[in-house]
């Protein structure tokens, strides 16, 4: 008998890879936060033993999502200025709070409102774009969900840095903070083409290629912003950054709801990755993303919530599910996007676009224990012909029931292990008492 | 001290009549089934007195969901058949699955299945087109929910009927058997203008206006039902319909997504009510139904989940939500169907497309006590800037607490009054293992 840190027995095991593959009646070990084995159940009794053994016995053993782009903070922000078009909401609603209220504090309790919320609906990874990339780093770090913090970048001066050198100095700081930390891993974040100008982006280039870290950008999210683009530029935002010579296989497009076929064709020979945040797309009616036609072109479609603020939650499943949905209209094809797909997109896309893959993002031997169990017991999932259509179509955050981050529980029985609830919640009301009797 | 049945003590309120209204720190109070009172606590404890007193500390006390269109027994069916486009769906899969399997007893178990996952998710009114409208009519009765069940009508004989005569004969024995039941109401149900032929249609209508019942009726789902209508009668089903006399305020037009700026002014000018389904036109990549553009007409639009076959719940909270993010997108505005007209179109719109609206889908003095208490305390609902904006873009159906219909309590806690859900599982699990046995 061979001892290791845990077995999880399971009704279904789903690893992503190979694609459509459900072990019913298996279960796996876990060894140093590795996934030691996967096998059937009566097997691996005969071969391990553990002190920490978990049975799920209505449950799917999932690869954990990849939030492959959102703002963790601004979860303070969820429901602040809802039913706005982009440009409103951004100039008079968000960036005048975030001009008022964002800090060091804010962050941090932000931070800590959106890791408990994505912990609960089984993120076991975000990708990050906000100000002080420091306290995002601390906050995953220390209640052990992983993290690809951005290294945020933006022309204009805020409470984080006064200018372009500040950015990068103290982005780059807080990466060789924590270079050692397994959980934490860095994106350069400029903010967009028409937020970010032209020596900054070259600089960001030149620095991704040295340090080996992926780019993280909004880009052609709305009519809007092409429209201003050829006005100021008299070109589309994605030619700039073409120009700027930003395309590679670094590249992570998010958003991208306008998109010509060259478009997708460029991305596709560039191996440049599309970050689809249908759900905000959606409420600020941004446009719909051609998700079935780039991934029949090949390029790598991961998916993201992007913020509460415009979405209004940071749940993957949902997102998931409208993504699947979404698709199909859009491509007039109801086989479009099935579900086995869309789940790829919610986890080894992600790691992929982060080039995390060979870490993260499936349930493969030696790869980190980063799993989400779904409780398909729920009337709601029943019965159960297929299970990965149920955790699609019809499972939602709360069916997840447990989360492991490299191996480590950290929600149990729908209680998170490291975080408490009740502080989280206080602040957040304190916070909300504060930002409404300003708007007022 | 006026003694009532109950006293609800509420955080909010939020009657949906008249619009855009929460009362705060409000408390109702309920007398023989119906709203007695709506008044600020304080107030409501120095008048009433009751034996029931409910406190909801973080609760949104809301008019019940009225679920304007779906299939409930084919809940039996859910994710049997997913990403596969309508007509292939229906002919190859739902068609024989339906020829094979549904009979009373699956309709008897399918609708329980069903209304158990309504009454978790915040529904207290649904309308049903299905076979067995008699076990339909039975089981609502049964357990407390309220229903407009569907008198199906269609041109092949089936388990149900073997012809127009058996249809209408057998659908309105239910009619008269339920007369007096207060929670039951019928609509005729012929299924689609492409299974319906003209005189069948030409009876309901005149049985229709004898009768004073509503016609639900699937029409212009997908474009190729306006092709094969076109080539079959050289006309828009719609365009059938108004030749036939049946656009009228009776007319509960399901789906819609085919829709021309002249057919739209058809149904403002008839005081037709449409059905929009919007996860099942996703998910079926059925199309878009223009929404805002109706609205703007003054057409009034309802909401339905269809069946949980296509969907895959019958959750009206994710529903409204779906139908609030993508008429944004649609209509390419972002302020197009706010949260608040989002709940009305889950609620009181429902109510009015079904007669209902005198007795039901908002929370007035004297309406019946069709209530959902939704508990936004949770951490995915924080900070509660606005509490109608919460429950459309945050809540989830595991935040629905407690439900009323006519003022009795059928959800209490999570916990169903009237059912047991142990049996509702068991009996779904057997269904499972018969139908996926023979699907092997």
């Amino acid at each position: 008998m061979e001892h290791v840190n845990s077995i999880i027995h399971a009704k279904w095991i789903i690893p992503v890879e190979p694609d459509q593959t459900v072990y019913e009646n298996h279960s796996m070990t876990i060894k140093n936060g590795r996934i030691h084995s996967i096998l059937p159940t009566d097997e691996t009794i005969k071969k391990y033993t553990s002190q920490e053994i978990t049975t799920l016995s209505e449950h799917a053993l999932i690869p954990g999502f990849v939030n492959t782009h959102t703002h963790a903070a601004m979860s303070l922000f969820r429901g602040l200025a809802d039913d706005l078009p982009l440009m409103t909401w951004l100039n008079e609603h968000i960036w005048p709070a975030e001009a008022a209220w964002v800090n060091y504090d804010f962050v941090q309790d932000g931070t800590q409102l959106a890791i408990a919320e994505m912990l609960r609906s089984g993120t076991t990874c975000f990708s990050d774009m906000y100000f002080f990339p420091d306290e995002v780093a601390r906050a995953a770090s220390e209640y052990g969900i992983r993290a690809a913090v951005g290294i945020i970048l933006i022309d204009f001066p805020t409470i984080w840095a006064k200018d372009t050198d500040e950015y990068f100095q103290k982005g780059l700081d807080v990466r060789e903070y924590y270079r050692n930390d397994p959980l934490i891993s860095f994106t350069f974040a400029p903010h967009a083409p028409y937020t970010v100008s032209d020596e900054p982006l070259k600089r960001t280039k030149k620095l991704s290629e040295e340090l080996n870290l992926p780019i993280h950008i909004h880009v052609q999210e709305t009519e809007d912003e092409i429209a201003q683009s050829m006005t100021q530029h008299n070109e589309r935002p994605l030619k700039r950054l073409v120009k700027l010579d930003l395309l590679s296989p670094k590249l992570l497009a998010v958003h991208m709801t306008q998109l010509t076929s060259t478009e997708i064709e460029q991305l596709a020979i560039n191996g440049c990755h599309v970050i689809h945040c249908p759900e905000s797309n959606l409420k600020l009616a941004s446009g719909f993303c051609p998700v079935v036609e780039l991934m029949k072109a090949n390029v790598n479609v991961a998916l993201g919530t992007d913020s509460a603020a415009s979405n209004n939650d940071l749940c993957m499943l949902s997102e998931m599910r409208t993504a699947a949905l979404l698709a199909k209209a859009v491509a007039k094809d109801a086989a479009a996007l099935p579900a086995h797909s869309a789940l790829r997109m919610a986890t080894l896309n992600g790691a992929k676009a982060l080039g995390l893959e060979n870490e993260i993002g499936s349930l493969i031997l030696g790869k980190a224990a980063d799993m989400v169990a779904i409780n398909l017991g729920e009337l709601e999932s029943q019965p159960v012909y297929d299970p990965i259509s149920q955790i699609v179509y019809t499972a939602n955050r709360n069916q997840v029931t447990d989360v492991w981050v490299a191996g480590k529980t950290l929600l149990k029985n729908r209680t998170l292990t490291t975080m408490d609830i009740t502080e989280i919640k206080d602040k957040t009301i304190q916070w909300k008492n504060k930002i409404a009797a300003a708007c007022r």
